[in-house]
């Protein structure tokens, strides 16, 4: 299959970090994609409309042919089976699980405790959000560090696994971003801060990245 | 690889509903393993033992040919990739996305902001953790409904996708039995209730869930 033989339109909101992960993706793999925002603080994800495109309310979708894919995670592994080209994931069984694992630290245990649906429920609670964020991606980042550190990834390293971009960077960077927003320190967990500097500095993380989407607002 | 040349140790807590994935999905495949309570209440998965297996503090951990592995996904994605035969993940790409996108609505949209660490935390801050725990599942269990719906699932089939046990299957059982601890109805899920009722009837599922576990408190 071949870019030409498919159109690809991405539901998705500037500053959702799973929206991120997989705009940071498809232009990785090389594929085009027309941006439709879902503006998540206006409440556009619970339209009826939206609803019938993404049951969970949730961004991203990503439209391919007609059909509606969700949840990014698997977007992304249904982008690396369609097109294996610019692999996002290794060979081995053994060093996939670990790049899924680091992967789903952020996916799992951070982003969805730190989301905005999340944060805004904290707060209708009376707690205070940004340190309840904070203490989400701490944690989760700390984690991330540790099982970095027993991989025994090599401080110096630019990528979360081996030489080379895989899932777990995918997720890492957009939640460092919001690491930033919400006042975690990354100097404290060097690899991290190393791979994060790195990534930024990719022509395609970048132009994934919120501020340079349609509908941001700087 | 054969069940004869790996022994698999598996740390687990008997109500944590990602043990129970991953508890199945090892017997589903024909796996014997050695279980390991890890006393979540008490605090076990944060000792600084635990920590080196596990850096995040969680359950459960696989411990395979000496190699620990974590998140529980991550782990599903291993067990397939490693011992193909009861596959549980369907064959073609877009068939294995809508599988994938259905555990994710459990893994990353519900487990996670339910699980006992995030209630502990509600708690903490004078919120009702019981009520938060129940809206959570249901609102995520409402989006897997619909997500069936979507799919065209019969409303009279007894697994996630098509006609057999998936991944889908491993995360939903676990988060129906959580969803009728904290008072969710599954009347109003027709197919979500007749999947679960069928999953609980399979002998592999039983030897899986909590009370059947050594270190369950019944």
């Amino acid at each position: 299959m071949t870019t030409m033989d498919t159109e690809f339109k991405l539901y998705q909101y500037w500053r959702s970090s799973c929206s991120w992960r997989v705009r940071w993706a498809l232009l990785h793999k090389g594929l085009t994609y027309e941006s439709v925002p879902v503006h998540l603080v206006e409440g556009a994800q619970s339209t009826p409309e939206y609803l019938k495109i993404n049951p969970g309310a949730k961004v991203p979708t990503l439209v391919a042919n007609g059909s509606y894919l969700t949840q990014s995670l698997s977007i992304l592994e249904w982008l690396e089976e369609t097109y294996p080209e610019n692999s996002i994931l290794p060979g081995s069984p053994s060093d996939r699980q670990k790049v899924r694992a680091l992967a789903h630290i952020i996916a799992c245990d951070v982003q969805p405790i730190q989301n905005f649906a999340v944060l805004k429920r904290i707060h209708a609670l009376g707690g205070d959000k940004v340190k309840w964020a904070k203490e989400t991606i701490e944690a989760g980042l700390i984690a991330y560090e540790a099982t970095l550190e027993a991989n025994q990834l090599p401080i110096e390293s630019v990528y979360s696994f081996a030489n080379t971009l895989t899932l777990a960077d995918f997720c890492l960077i957009p939640q460092c971003y919001n690491a930033k927003r919400f006042g975690v320190d990354l100097k404290r967990l060097p690899r991290i801060a190393a791979i994060n500097a790195h990534c930024l500095s990719l022509k395609d993380c970048l132009a994934a990245s919120p501020e340079t989407q349609i509908d941001a607002v700087v």
